[in-house]
């Protein structure tokens, strides 16, 4: 359904909210770290309750949270000694495929309906995946997080929120340049009175879309070093189906920086997300990773709260009923490009044709702005 | 709907509740003192979220508090120094009839869709009122608080309270005399096993009804002055549309005490009450009014917490079936002249002509009981 | 609505809860030293709103909690010095048959409406007991609780606790023997690592079922005394319409325990319990008191997480699925037998003949398990 605006705008039905949700494609489940041997782990995925634990191989599985018996949820169990997932409530176990393997107590008796669903799971980059689509057989890898140069000027930090918002107003804000001068004031861009004109040029990537921003000077909150210098940033902003948005920082021989937010929507309107930053500058790394985590932090905090109102307010008035602007690069391509995903893979179950979209317009490929 | 009881009272269906919201009428938005310079102000308008700001010339205004762009609340924004709303996230602007005045970092590009619906306010007696229909020009002026003398045996204490209960509910509980000798025994009526035969006799005033209470001895909880001394108050009820509770008690020479209630309906069934007590007595005002204030409070807590009850009840049993008897002198007459507001302003929005009322028959004219 | 598993159970529409409501039966209201003479209590039976008090003659009475007047619960007033019932509000009477005997300050005025529906209850055992069904005459007597030898080595130990699940799944744990292995690991059952074959056999009884296990070693948590000495208990779980569960040990000569535990559906999905737990030993019973007031209630902390934990997560899955097996020796039985009495009763109140069952099948007569 598509809730981003279009020519009629004001005048649509409400009601809608941008949800989409191609469930052919790879998820991030949790953090490597967050699943150990011995306690499974509960996940909600667009609202189905997954349990997540370590085979006795170590390798990650995934079951639909719900012992067949009485309907517990398996979360609340723990793995046993052979890698199966034990039922806290009278003990049933399951392996990594769902197969019952056994019901404590139980002598001879036909097994009937004692499985459980299975998802297909993967593990790669410090983050177990998912494919929540059960019906098909996962194609491809998850996507690759960005490596940087490995030295002691190199770290990474890694943090991670619950949002209450759809999953596209995760990642559009995420990857919005103009709030951060209001929401972020003093923080971010905005301490400088003196503004500049800066372009934005959208290209499209396979399965994804950037910009890339040109001519913004170099400089953060109160320290605006590029009006002195008239150095520039270089500067992309990317998206990935189904659920990565990727912020790029670059000053030839002195910085990089890659923010890679993974989302698992958790509900249509309760989003999780992975911040993976990975640096590298002049300073040594040990400087480097505090500042970028309070920083973060604390602009997160920012975001997390304007989301939450928003998806409250749209809920008050019943729907979302967006205007946008020019300024408003990667939005409507950003639910295009999750909607037709959506359509098409809808079609291919269907086995039939994909019909014509109901997606906005994109914006222009290329616009000026001030910031 | 009509909910107050009548004939058939207990064989009628439920699912109905005492709520009627006539749009052409002014109602309290906020007291003036709570609207400052800097910061809007958020209020829920029966279920509509509406901030309030002051301009640039100190005048309130109302928009719908929802920014076009990305539907956050206004409300978390602030008003910028050329007195316009400035949008939280992104920065948008808009003036006191709703037009968008700024969208920082645009270059040119032609405006749709950023408007903001507005609503006419006013402000007097120090408050700011809101007219919530949208489709008609208001007309008269609020209402008007009585004036008392001023000098220092006088003066005023205001105080609010949200109460869970719908409107008519909170309307009919002040102004109803019976329920002070339970509700608040010991504080109010009831304190002496004594009573005595009161007359109550119902008028109708231009837009409201008031009773008056003949024979009231004068007194108040343990201190029954009345008894002794054959002298009585002067004592009325009043209701004026849509939403003012008026009580007023007179001893001549000697006291006289207005307590003006205005009712913001914030829902359905919650309701913001502010408690406007003008006062006059042989006594210094600063010697009376943390007297008045205390037992002001101590009343309209318990009061506060009967109305939750009484609205959570209702619910349980899915909606209202009362039953009234000769004592309730204003709860059917008030439902009536609200009930019939509403009818007949439908009719006048649809250009028709209001049809039979589903009003309940009103009570006798004057009753008499012992209090 | 059947709700338990049969053999198209995977395929089953969702959306199913194993929730039956027998009317015309007692159940316990409350405990009998909880309903004083001044304070009424209030009440939810399967959620209908009740208030209990004790009239002049300080017999229990139970009326609907809601005022007729202006639909407050009554259960905010208090028991006046003639045992009726005074509403907090206004202070109308009403007596234990719902009459309404004072409607203060009202002269001469025919009263209409003013009643309050009353239920049948009885008091017996050291509880109240109330019936339903406000179109029927009460018939037999409350469930009788065992009576055990009155000596020092006898006691009673009684509890309570609200379960948030239905009072099928509060009934079914209560009597579910393999679950006491995995969910009280270490307390009850499964300290020990060497099981045995036992054999439960089940047995019809009047407006009941019974399963007696035959060859449990005798022992409790790591004491597995029988283990050794070959001894065993005498083990009977119970299940009595509509709303008492039964387990009952016995060593003769050396201990006999009975847990009658009485259940009140509060709400389709939450349900009251009282345990009441009468035993003889050969030790002093303010020895053993602590030690079963102890052990009983952190058993029941567990069971009663579990069993929030069911539901919810059946909620969230929209219904029911469960699958059973031969070690499920009560669940489908009582389900049956639950299910059978409020469809005959649903007849016999329509004046039809009931028609055939939706029960599930019963499970074998006979099984025999390792524990």
């Amino acid at each position: 359904m598509s809730a981003m605006d279009g020519p009629a705008d004001r005048d649509r039905p409400t009601g809608r909210y941008s949800v989409a949700f191609p469930k052919r494609a790879w998820y991030p489940a949790c953090a490597s770290g967050d699943l150990g041997r011995s306690k499974p782990l509960a996940i909600t995925l667009m609202d189905a309750p997954v349990v997540l634990f370590r085979d006795g191989a170590g390798r990650p599985q995934a079951l639909v949270d719900r012992c067949p018996h009485r309907n517990v949820p398996l979360s609340l169990g723990r793995v046993a000694a052979d890698g199966t997932l034990e039922c806290g409530y009278h003990g049933w176990r399951f392996d990594g495929c769902g197969a019952c393997t056994a019901v404590p107590g139980l002598l001879a008796e036909p097994a009937a309906n004692r499985e459980v669903d299975a998802f297909a799971v993967t593990e790669a980059d410090g983050f177990v995946w998912i494919w929540p689509d059960r019906s098909s057989a996962p194609t491809g890898a998850p996507f690759a997080l960005p490596a940087l140069a490995t030295d002691v000027r190199s770290g990474e930090v890694v943090f991670s929120y619950d949002l209450d918002c759809t999953m596209h107003a995760a990642i559009e804000n995420a990857l919005d340049v103009p709030h951060t001068a209001f929401l972020h004031r003093g923080i971010f861009r905005g301490g400088s009175a003196a503004t500049k004109e800066l372009t934005a040029v959208r290209r499209d990537l396979p399965g994804g879309v950037e910009v890339q921003y040109l001519g913004e000077p170099i400089g953060m909150g109160p320290i605006q070093l590029g009006a002195r210098t008239g150095r520039t940033f270089d500067h992309w902003d990317r998206f990935f189906l189904p659920c990565v948005a990727q912020v790029e920082y670059r000053i030839d021989g002195w910085l990089r920086v890659t923010n890679s937010i993974l989302h698992l929507p958790i509900s249509p309107r309760r989003t999780r997300a992975w911040f993976v930053v990975r640096f590298w500058s002049r300073l040594p790394a040990a400087t480097v990773k505090p500042i970028v985590l309070a920083r973060g932090k604390r602009i997160l905090e920012q975001d997390a709260q304007m989301l939450a109102a928003q998806t409250a307010n749209v809920e008050r008035f019943g729907g979302e009923r967006y205007t946008s602007t020019d300024l408003d690069v990667l939005g409507n391509a950003i639910w295009r490009l999750l909607r037709r995903a959506e359509r098409e893979e809808q079609a291919e179950a269907a086995g039939a044709a994909a019909g014509p979209g109901d997606e906005p317009e994109l914006p222009p490929q290329s616009v000026t702005f001030r910031a």
